[in-house]
């Protein structure tokens, strides 16, 4: 059950009472505590692949009205920008959602509750939950209150830079050697192919119209496979 | 400019009129036509990058309230069967929307109008505009028309086979070897790696429960590289 304390945060802070409360609860079940209280919600598996579909059209819609002047890869560089995990994970947090997740015993003493890619779903989970209780003025009432001042502040409108945090992620467990090799080269139209090598062995490609764009693209793919 | 025939043809088969003429003009310019005549209607990207987000929603929407059968997973599979570039080419022919299409002198005699890709942007822009002009309930009406119904039917359940696929795509122009290696086999839990080599190089790889699923995985993965 959610905390009585977080029920009136929900209410006080963002003005959200859900109808229905077992939507509520099913957005707070990962499938590990349904697995063990079968009596229990579903888990949140249903309500986050909706979720997922609210938030990036709430999000598309939101950048598109507010930066009128960005073109559509500029959008959806903005729009990856947002979505992806630490984003939502860190709005998961402060919105207090992170002590109301129902975990099973392992999955608690695994360190879950911390988990990124948890807390992003529960926050997808929670948006789907809300969309289906209220609609899609709900969630953007709701992300008035959360995400899109961040995202108006231009939080998440410096370009990542892919190759520095492939760096980071692939050397937390020692010494690591990367290669990015050009495997094509032309210039008009302007194609340039770059190949990434982990430890010898081919992680991705990236194509882009210059080199530092085609590794950028090579390094984006590898992060998104082993994130 | 869009024929009277079809604007006709919006409003009798669709009860579509849109209040902003421009949003439409434009959900069919492509950039090819846009670049040739600056002072005519923006090219359709914006609203293609919009209409996308729109579109999975809606489906997603659908899909959840239409088969409370299936699980995540089985909806995920669902919705990226119909999303996928071959289902909105197919409802964007039979809008008529192919001919509507303004291109630039270069595109047009490269046979573009026929292209899978560009039908399935200007379906997803004009879901975008149509969004922007009368917002979700009018789209949602608009598939209610088109691509809801055979939703239902089934149309989109046969769960694809990216093997087959892929060879086909891949030996549309001639011979290719394509060998699937499977690079690591572990029982508890059970998790299978493949790796697909066309040609002798490294094009993707796969994860699965079995060595089947790893291989669809990286016939699904190099696919979408691919197409």
């Amino acid at each position: 059950m959610l905390s009585k304390k977080f029920i009136k945060r929900l209410k006080d802070d963002y003005g959200i009472v859900f109808n229905d409360q077992k939507l509520l609860e099913e957005a707070f079940t990962h499938s590990s505590y349904a697995n063990e209280h079968p009596e229990g919600p579903r888990n949140y598996e249903k309500l986050e692949f909706l979720g997922d579909a609210v938030l990036e059209l709430a999000i598309s819609d939101f950048v598109y009205r507010h930066f009128p002047k960005l073109n559509e890869g500029e959008l959806t560089r903005l729009r990856s920008n947002i979505v992806r995990t630490e984003g939502f994970s860190e709005f998961a947090v402060e919105c207090g959602f992170q002590d109301e997740i129902h975990l099973g015993r392992g999955e608690e003493l695994a360190g879950a509750r911390k988990r990124k890619t948890l807390l992003e779903d529960v926050f997808e989970a929670f948006n789907g939950a809300l969309f289906l209780d209220q609609g899609m003025k709900a969630v953007e009432h709701f992300l008035h209150l959360t995400v899109y001042p961040l995202i108006a502040a231009g939080k998440f409108n410096a370009s990542r830079d892919y190759k520095t945090d492939l760096q980071e992620f692939l050397q937390q467990n020692g010494p690591v050697d990367i290669e990015y090799v050009t495997i094509q080269e032309s210039q008009q139209p302007s194609n340039f192919v770059v190949e990434l090598h982990i430890n010898g062995k081919v992680i991705s490609q990236g194509n882009g119209h210059n080199k530092k764009q085609a590794e950028q693209a090579a390094a984006q793919a590898a992060l998104s496979k082993l994130e």
